[in-house]
């Protein structure tokens, strides 16, 4: 589908059909744009852990205000962003050229060792990105999606076994809505969601 | 563009055609998309500052490792998000239900106030996935983007004036580019990425 019209179709959908398979290769095609994404200095934060185990749905449902598009949706992911991920960066510049691994990866391990909130911000903002994509990736093939950060994030965390170098950034169900979504909710007018060269400047007319 | 196709397209580009110019309407256009992205409790943490003055621009690229794109994009905008976003639920939610916001409204209330880590995730977390909506509508009109992260923020937000209620959560160039990006790099396999069940789960085969 052309873009506009797809930011304009995507909403937060919490209501599914349930019963409504999504199947793994569907799913490893979605991912594939999703991977897409950019992330800081390529380091990728992101893991998407995909819960298909119906009982583990449901403690992670009673994690999350019981919310029920945990049970619902054809494909529930956990995302998560990985903290330490710049410690990742051999592996992902190996193939780079050597001159070019000599520059960045000096910089790199300076620019996050021992910045702990550094490296959450960034976990945080890589997976946002990818999760943006993923979105409009599963609205572009019929599938409605709803972000959410509505649950206990230690008792996910354990759910899912995350290691201590890992955090759930977000929740996301995909599946097929029940119904039309109810007219799009208030947006912030541009005046004040952008401003001219500083915070106090005026808002932008266009 | 069909989505499928602008995700592929979409790469990060730092070297721009300088003196190319996009209008305020334009860039109204696009943030009028920008601005469909969900965010938490539908917030909207995100605001972005459009830096049209040169010597803004040149004190903002030397906190910013100097790196070129800074002068040379057509927009370059410091995209900042609001930690205390949640008390501006009242004005958010003034034209709902009256039912709905005696629910809501406190609910948000004691879901964030006091907390300031999760108030910073938060404002990261929205602010990222406005950002990557913004990329997409950019490449949809034949502009390139790069999100950057390199900089001082400290520098940056006395620069642009921000109130300590706001952090800047990456900046960002968009503008012409000025030759074909290198090829795309290295992405880990998805059966790295996605996990099945729990984050030691078997990766997905599809």
């Amino acid at each position: 589908m052309e873009f506009s019209e797809l930011v304009q179709q995507r909403r937060s959908i919490k209501s599914y059909q349930p019963g409504r398979e999504i199947s793994d290769a569907e799913l490893k095609e979605l991912m594939q744009e999703v991977v897409l994404s950019p992330s800081s200095f390529n380091l990728q934060h992101w893991t998407f852990i995909t819960v298909r185990d119906t009982a583990l749905r449901e403690k992670i449902q009673e994690s999350a205000w019981g919310q029920e598009q945990v049970g619902t949706s054809s494909i529930f992911l956990v995302i998560c962003g990985k903290l330490n991920a710049h410690e990742d960066a051999p592996k992902i510049y190996q193939s780079v050229d050597q001159g070019i691994q000599d520059k960045v990866l000096p910089l790199i391990k300076s620019f996050y060792d021992g910045k702990d909130q550094l490296q959450r911000d960034e976990a945080i903002r890589s997976a946002s990105l990818a999760a943006m994509t993923l979105m409009l990736a599963a609205q572009n093939r019929g599938w409605a999606t709803v972000p959410m950060i509505g649950f206990d994030p230690d008792a996910v965390s354990k759910l899912v076994n995350l290691k201590p170098n890992y955090i759930p950034v977000m929740m996301m169900a995909v599946g097929f809505q029940k119904e039309e979504p109810r007219p799009r909710d208030y947006r912030r007018p541009i005046e004040e969601v952008v401003k001219m060269n500083t915070l106090n400047g005026p808002g932008l007319k266009g």
